[in-house]
């Protein structure tokens, strides 16, 4: 059975030497997120969910999910118990604003600790982080009275919370959708709809559920400018707060999946049930996409959590397991083998597992400081270059995120051998579970389109000349140092190749579009492996400076120095294929028929 | 439900265009494979296992194996009837010698039918599969007394066969082996021990299973010098050929796994069961390798069949599911939404898939022909030029063929979007299927360091120096015809970096043999798309050829030229890459202690 640590050091090397979260001390929040503090959150946090998820996620992934005659739906042992813990202990409501009785930290302290969360039971981060989305929507769209009569509750973990876009036809173009909502006297809609693939649509570990629903008004235009989203509570709620009837919304059934079987994936039936509207009629794309953005980053998240524990595992395993030699003559001579850590071969994916999740784990974080200067920075200017990155990095996070996290599973499932691909080891659990973070929230594909199509051309392309302006500067001040100019030479290089395709894209783009479609996802990958780049370019800066300060563990920087030189060696290398990717353009790609690729 | 037809037409034109079967009437056994019977063969078998296999694909992994108390295993709903049909059809006969009841078809016909059997159901393939390995180590090894024994009732797949040689504490580490086996005085071994993973190690289709087993007799040499390779058959036959007693080999548990839950993995306890020695004591290695070599092709297969069944139900579905517009404007303004087909980064994935599933055919069809040349050419060259060639492709076909298998279905369920993730639609059962064969006769880091410490040293690189010839005297060829000369251009320039690499590999693993180790992976990866880009080149250039002379279907050759266009645009450029990580080297890879991976 695999094992689970939180990577604290490595959390508080970030947050500390990486993103100095000391320089933000002006910024409301995180006066609160002072050293001590953040030990502490970590520290806790990390124990927490190592003592009493880890030990459920194999158990979900076993059990799974149950769904009765009567609709309701029976979580996989322990997990209400777990759950109990971890209302009680006020997990849910870290980053949450004080007002409705969060604790007021940052989101990226909130974020560092989700990601514990999500390493060590994936299924069972989703009950919570679903309901952080509808939280997310809610508190940006919603009305004073929706805030005070469902924040507090959905904040503490009390009720849970979900997001309902997709129906059977309709995923990725919402403009399809066909639930209706129609008004009734007292203000309120009736809903009425299929949706499907809702995660922690319907379970046992909450009295209530607050879904909100994507629907249409009767006269509605057709397309994505006419749906409008809701509030559906499972159980309405009266105006004293107490919970009163049933509400018209039931889980139709549960789906079977390739993994993350402990949440609960519904079809949910609305048959008439109670809604009401959050902010305007028809303009539900706007708040859905708040929702979407929040959910898409603690995606991104997923693919970090859920390689960092797979890498773990297989570190372990590289460590005991013995098979074979050194090709450099016996590294154990009194063994009767070798451990398989001495196979360069095998360290090639330990390695690569450990310049990606380090990298973003970073990346991740200094994204969710974004989110914090986005809505609290003091200056109009500061907010708004921090939305700029924020929006530019998400679908990157998302999409090269999930990617990688998935082949970092998938990596150190192959360092089990055949033992990884048997379910006692727990490998195969991880790369099962990897997989949908690919796919769900804007499958990967969808992200590389909003990075190219929305992103980038985005205020005549602010954003990235900003993230350029960035590299350049960080670049040339690493240059100075000599134990970092070798790195700096090879991001800018990396960061060449990115200029380049970003370059052909906009000349091409408007030529032809399916230019622009044809090489997105390749982008979305090069912006990755810069964007981690850079953070590995801060990461050997502030390891430099403390070696010189004499501060910190020096293997532990020293390690930093030698992973960086690694990324630089073995993974900045893609950038200039897909460059070349890319600009092979449409063409060739889009030449054949649909008969082309019929068999026979 | 997925979907399955046999790629008749494309298999076709591999083996009478690309490889031009006909040039080969002088070999034994090729006379027999005449066009006609070469049609009947592939369509009569494409129909066989689309009707008859793939239904069964979906049950055997709901159901799985059932070990019962006695030991006996019974297969999935289905099998055992299917199998009674697959035997009487003569299909397990196909390329086996007509000594033994063969039909002494041509082995890279039969590799043809294979390649659909895997496609319709990986885990009812494996059934035969693994006899079939079992039968070529007791063809090349086994006394005539055994062949005669064994052979005709394993060729007909009356009996079934297993390769027994993975044990709890070692995999890839043969030498570290425990079984014993003890000399009877009747000239049988008693053989003691416990094996692992073995695929079809107990099951209800067949009477009888002839295993082999590898065992150290009492005073073998430690390592892998002390290896013997035995039969043990589960009932003992009688002279006369009758069945006798039951021998002391049990199956005594059933491991579940990720995937190909309908092929029985079976710890095998052998308790004194008798067995006899197949070819010298201590030889068993040659033997082995002759068994792994077979099995390691069939395993690359995998890969293309998996790749291939994926990819077909992926373009379907991407005709059928409507989701948003083609970035170019609708397609269909008469329908609400357009068909997943426009959307340039669906087709990305959709052409990687057909560029590589066809590139891999004309690979593994190539392969097997040499297979075929290497024992039955005319002249002692030819036979030694083939053995070159297959022994340098064979972990290329096994690594990279898999890699690109579980990655072109991976691709193809990430097509599905949520639809893909569920277990109703049939991908992720692809996916999970294929990822054993990235483990499983070799995980790809081995056949990496096969590839690059065995297979490139070999006679002084006599072999990949033979492939250098062949690729520069069909690039300059190609040359010659402006149709042709860009992919021609293409092709060479990823050869120049397979050079360079090569080179490189060769000047500094001497120094360090690390860096041949770090860099094997990425070595292998280059030669795959080398090779594959060979085969590209040729399939363009019998399309070309075909063109001219006004043979052929227009648009399916001309569909080939398109494909292998876009394989020079969109997967060559990984080859410069991947030489750039190559000559990375093995200092960062392997400068960190196992304690900087520990987490804290």
């Amino acid at each position: 059975m695999p094992t689970y640590i939180a990577p604290v050091k490595d959390t508080k090397f970030v947050l500390e030497q990486v993103l100095q979260l000391d320089r933000y001390a002006n910024i409301p929040g995180f006066q609160n997120a002072s050293p001590d503090v953040v030990d502490a959150v970590l520290t806790e946090g990390g124990r927490f969910v190592a003592e009493v998820l880890f030990p459920l996620n194999h158990v979900g992934d076993r059990e799974g999910c149950i769904r009765h005659a009567d609709g309701s739906v029976t979580t996989p042992t322990g997990f209400k118990e777990a759950y109990r813990q971890f209302v009680e202990g006020g997990w849910p409501t870290l980053g949450m604003p004080e007002e409705f009785g969060g604790q007021g930290m940052p989101h990226v302290l909130s974020t560092a600790f989700e990601e514990y969360l999500i390493s060590s039971n994936m299924a069972f981060a989703m009950y919570g982080g679903l309901a952080l989305g509808a939280v997310s929507a809610i508190l940006a769209k919603g009305s004073q009275e929706q805030k005070d009569k469902y924040l507090p509750r959905m904040i503490s973990g009390e009720w849970g919370g979900t997001m309902n876009l997709t129906e059977p036809h309709c995923g990725t173009d919402l403009g399809l959708i066909r639930t209706r909502a129609v008004p009734n006297a007292d203000g309120s809609y009736a809903i009425t709809g299929t949706k499907i693939f809702i995660s922690a649509g319907e379970h046992d570990l909450t009295d209530n559920i607050i879904h909100l629903v994507l629907a249409k008004t009767p006269d509605a235009p057709e397309s994505s400018k006419g749906i409008s989203l809701f509030i559906v509570p499972k159980v309405l709620v009266n105006d004293d707060g107490s919970l009163g009837e049933r509400n018209a919304v039931a889980c139709g059934s549960i789906e079977e999946k390739m993994g993350i079987h402990g949440n609960a994936t519904c079809v949910m039936n609305y048959d008439g049930a109670k809604g009401w509207l959050v902010g305007e009629e028809n303009k539900g794309l706007t708040a859905m996409f708040i929702m979407m953005n929040a959910a898409r980053l603690a995606v991104g998240l997923q693919g970090l959590s859920l390689g960092e524990v797979a890498l773990q595992n297989a570190v372990l395993y590289a460590r005991e397991r013995r098979q074979g030699r050194a090709l450099t003559g016996p590294a154990e001579p009194e063994e009767k083998a070798d451990p398989l850590f001495v196979h360069p071969d095998v360290r090639r994916m330990l390695m690569e597992g450990k310049a990606l999740t380090e990298g973003l784990r970073a990346l991740c974080l200094w994204g969710a400081l974004q989110v914090d200067l986005s809505h609290k920075a003091p200056t109009e200017e500061e907010r708004r270059a921090a939305d700029d990155l924020i929006s530019l990095l998400t679908p990157v996070i998302k999409g090269y995120g999930t990617d990688k996290g998935y082949e970092i599973a998938t990596n150190a499932q192959q360092i089990f051998g055949g033992h990884g691909y048997i379910v006692e080891t727990g490998l195969e659990q991880y790369v099962r579970d990897a997989r949908i973070s690919m796919i769900y929230e804007g499958a990967n594909g969808v992200q590389a389109m909003d990075l190219v199509g929305r992103k980038l051309p985005m205020n005549g392309g602010r954003a990235i000349q900003h993230f350029f302006k960035i590299i350049a500067e960080e670049v040339a001040a690493a240059k100075q140092d000599e134990r970092l100019a070798g790195f700096a030479a090879a991001l800018e290089k990396a960061n060449g190749q990115l200029q380049a395709a970003t370059m052909w894209l906009m000349q091409n783009a408007m030529q032809n579009p399916n230019h622009a479609g044809a090489g997105a996802y390749h982008y979305m990958h090069i912006l990755g492996i810069v964007s981690v780049g850079l953070m590995w370019l801060r990461m050997a800066s502030a390891a430099v400076r403390m070696l010189d300060a004499g501060e910190g563990d020096a293997k532990f920087l020293e390690a930093k120095l030698v992973t960086a030189r690694f990324f630089a060696e073995r993974i900045m290398p893609d950038a200039g294929a897909l460059r070349r990717k890319i600009e092979g353009g449409a063409d060739a790609l889009m030449a054949l028929d649909p008969e082309m690729f019929a068999v026979g």
